[in-house]
């Protein structure tokens, strides 16, 4: 079930068909996954959408590939995001992530979501050794 | 402000001054900072807290220090614990993260809120290819 | 799957009945959707919601009722209820969202995740400008 | 405090100071806000933030300027992130709203996050009849 | 700070005295908190809502209490909301949460986060014994 | 579907059955739920976390068994975990939850998250009153 009616030939539209060209090519693989077939219903989207995922995950730079997954799935999971966590845990395990790291990667997850509870139930007071800005 | 009044004198307690060296230990700092001030309310509570960030952050595994600070960032910026994202930033940029993997680092985080927010709103039903129970 | 056995046979409590009428007088359709049907495990939590749904949402006052549908679907893709989305989405569009104002909305909710991300790993000190109470 | 120490002369940058003046021209004022002092500690996430909100929040379309102020503070409420429902809730008043719209957005964000607990703690099914994909 | 001016004399209007007098009455204190002085810009909005908490927090009923300060704080400190773990634990507190019960409180919230956090990492599938609808 | 493919045989590994023994004698019942079952990929991951479960949830405390079964809930229901919300209630219910305390925990729950909600909204600045540590 989705919100949307995807289109039925999505890549009739010239605009739909460039990004899937591009997610093809960047991704090595003919496997378009169903995100990209809802956000067609709005090319516009469906481009500024993929614009951003490539520049900051399929771009190199300060922070390597699979680092950048593992914060995906970390940011997935605390916002209960199934359909990501599954996308950005296949993304992980294809760019090499082993099933000891996957288990560390949820005992931090698990931990922060913990101590950010602990700390907002006692509303702990700033340290000022933390501010950055002094 | 806090929602408990954190001890006057916190290693008055053996158990809690047991913590408090083995986190000025561990750290190799004398700063103690105030989360476990605030836990002090509570030995047993702050025993096996520390028990458990010791063991999932402090103790050499699959993934590196470093990394394990930005998914604890990734995950504390999700559920909005302004002193938790503050402690790890710290953390993180005692651990070498640069300028540039910051700005990285937020750049994912961002990217990952907002395709979240996406595919929540379109209700993407999962591509088989994702489940890694077939 | 549900957490409670929904009612074999709702309307046969009067106050259930009472209830579901005036859903379906006040929408003008036949309709009942699931979730009145689970609250009626329990007549007094069935008439206070619906109650406040009516006057909150079918009430003509200072905001007209497409744009609290945005809102109401806003709210609902940031706390990841998925069924709130779906029911939501299909009010707006039975209000007269088009395609257009659908996508511009996804962009809206996307944008401000992704802001609140930015703000709360930053941790921006709030401009005096901002305060009402000045 | 922050976690990032913001530029103390952030304009000397052209590039941020190309954003800044962009800022000025578009909202026709000459305050920026924090939260783009604070962006400007990276100049590229500076400019493709900026560029963002410009598209999605100042240039005209499907839905109209107050709406989507009052869907971003809808999304801010629901993430926590006070600095930003504080700097939307006074752009959604620049644009017009009034304390009537303003206690009536209220209601709606609140009854939202009413429901979509009830929804979550009943684990409704889904009405066929919400599915846009049929 | 704030995103309303709090009316500067708010029981010179006779609804929004009724209602902080009724507050007054229920809790068998003079002490208004800010959060009912806050809501009086709308005094709708306020006798609304005091009703409801008055109603769920303050009638007896099948849960005493205490127990539904408790499920207050947790939720309040799930959504990140300072100022309602601030109110409820010292509601609770006046309801004779003792030091204990407050720690052991705090285990249970952290817990839940904590595995709320596994089985949305592992997308675990559900049981079917947990089908109370079966 | 699922993130990890769970162990066919898990008990042929002794840690694994250790632990599902423990979860059996401790809940008198030869049910494992499908947590432990993914939980299996770690062995690791799954003693810790039921040796922590097993602490907080089965042992006797200062807070009876079914309140913590419905703080748990709570937070589960605030955090979005459908599992969570199905696997809690059902303990709930086998510890003596009757269907008038049911509705009324998810009164409260939903009152907690509108209020959560209009304090956001409204940035309610925190009483002195309220500070523990004053």
């Amino acid at each position: 079930m989705s919100t949307i009616r995807p289109p039925a030939n999505p890549e009739a539209d010239p605009r739909v068909k460039a990004v899937f060209d591009d997610i093809r090519a960047t991704r090595r693989t003919d496997f378009v996954n169903n995100l990209w077939r809802a956000l067609a219903f709005d090319p516009t989207l469906l481009e500024s959408t993929w614009a951003e995922v490539k520049r900051v995950m399929a771009t190199p730079g300060a922070i390597d590939p699979l680092t950048r997954e593992m914060v995906y799935i970390a940011v997935s999971v605390a916002n209960g995001c199934g359909y990501c966590v599954h996308s950005h845990t296949a993304a992980a395990r294809a760019k090499g992530m082993s099933a000891a790291q996957h288990a560390e990667l949820l005992s931090v997850i698990a931990l922060a979501a913990k101590t950010n509870q602990l700390v907002t139930a006692l509303q702990v007071p700033l340290d000022d050794a933390f501010d950055a800005a002094r």
